[in-house]
């Protein structure tokens, strides 16, 4: 199945800023972005990545300056079906959980991010079109039931943990084994215990 | 197959305190459990429950005043096995997910919760002991292989949520519909967006 992987390459994880900076915001992306691309091949899937300006990597581009929604909308417009899409910065992700995914039944599959975004979908209905704005998992049921999509979800922990908040990466210390685990753990991140919960933190911190 | 049930009666979800007063907080907690103990009925399971004190609820309970970690470990250590140990807070559990869970093969299977917690267990090995402190979901895996038990897990978003903080509440009123939703709603709790995420927010804050 083809599977579009959509890749901001000028400012990735924003909301990391408070424990990466720029270089490291753009690796570490990259590590993830990798990750994905590589799973999912490993589930027998051809990904086509989405990117907002030029890149190289393992997998055909398509260059799209627009904004996430047009650019996917584009996509989903002109491809044939079914399109899987899945986010890039789904570090978790595992061939099964691919698999899942793209064996999942119904016309429109939604997948789930963590605070109600959309980490992955499957559009096999020909109206269907995406906006990933706000409560976008919400939005996504509803634009599906309103062109008359039969809707499912797939629950996954692993799609469901898109790394956006210095909290995220927890998971992936835990639960991450691909370019992404070894990038934090050798930019020095280790697990340790504050004020009863488990964060992520540099060494540099710990002394 | 047995599923037990742990609820702190005296305490509950403290970290809930920025949004829920203590009353509040009580009746939240108990909303969820409530639900949980349906939703492992509904899987075709029995649950009872480990309580910190009396309580009445639709489940046979055990009153155990210790912390968790040893009254699950005495609770394991005299019970028939299979034991199924599932969290009080899982407000986005589904019978589905219990049975995805309960079917899950291996001595020990492990079930992950956001930030490196356990949210549930099922024991078929008689040496396995729990220690639900620190990142209790690796501590788990470790402890099933040192008394050579197969360890298995389940990748479930639904199991992954329980609900400690602020921002979990989120997950609850997009993809939860029991008692515990409805209590949220019932108290005023609805999406909004701030600063580019969405939060759950009583309608008094709002204003």
């Amino acid at each position: 199945m083809r599977v579009l992987v959509p890749f901001d390459c000028q400012t990735p994880k924003t909301r990391l800023a408070p424990v990466l900076d720029d270089d490291g915001r753009h690796a570490f992306a990259r590590a993830m972005f990798d990750d994905v691309l590589s799973t999912v091949r490993e589930a027998g899937h051809d990904p086509t990545v989405l990117a907002t300006g030029p890149l190289e990597c393992s997998a055909p581009v398509t260059v799209d300056e627009r904004p996430l929604t047009a650019a996917v909308n584009d996509a989903l417009a002109s491809a044939s079906r079914p399109v899987t899409v899945v986010v890039a910065d789904l570090a978790l992700l595992t061939p099964d959980a691919v698999t899942r995914l793209t064996d999942c039944r119904g016309d429109v599959v939604v997948s789930p991010g963590l605070g109600g975004g959309t980490n992955a979908l499957v559009v096999r209905h020909p109206e269907f079109r995406v906006d990933y704005h706000g409560v976008s998992y919400r939005d996504h049921c509803e634009r599906a039931r309103a062109v008359g999509a039969e809707v499912t979800t797939v629950d996954s922990f692993r799609l469901s943990v898109d790394v956006d908040e210095p909290s995220d990466l927890v998971e992936v210390l835990l639960h991450a084994d691909g370019a992404a685990s070894d990038w934090l753990r050798e930019a020095g991140f280790t697990l340790v215990e504050r004020e009863g919960r488990t964060v992520a933190a540099q060494s540099a911190d710990l002394e």
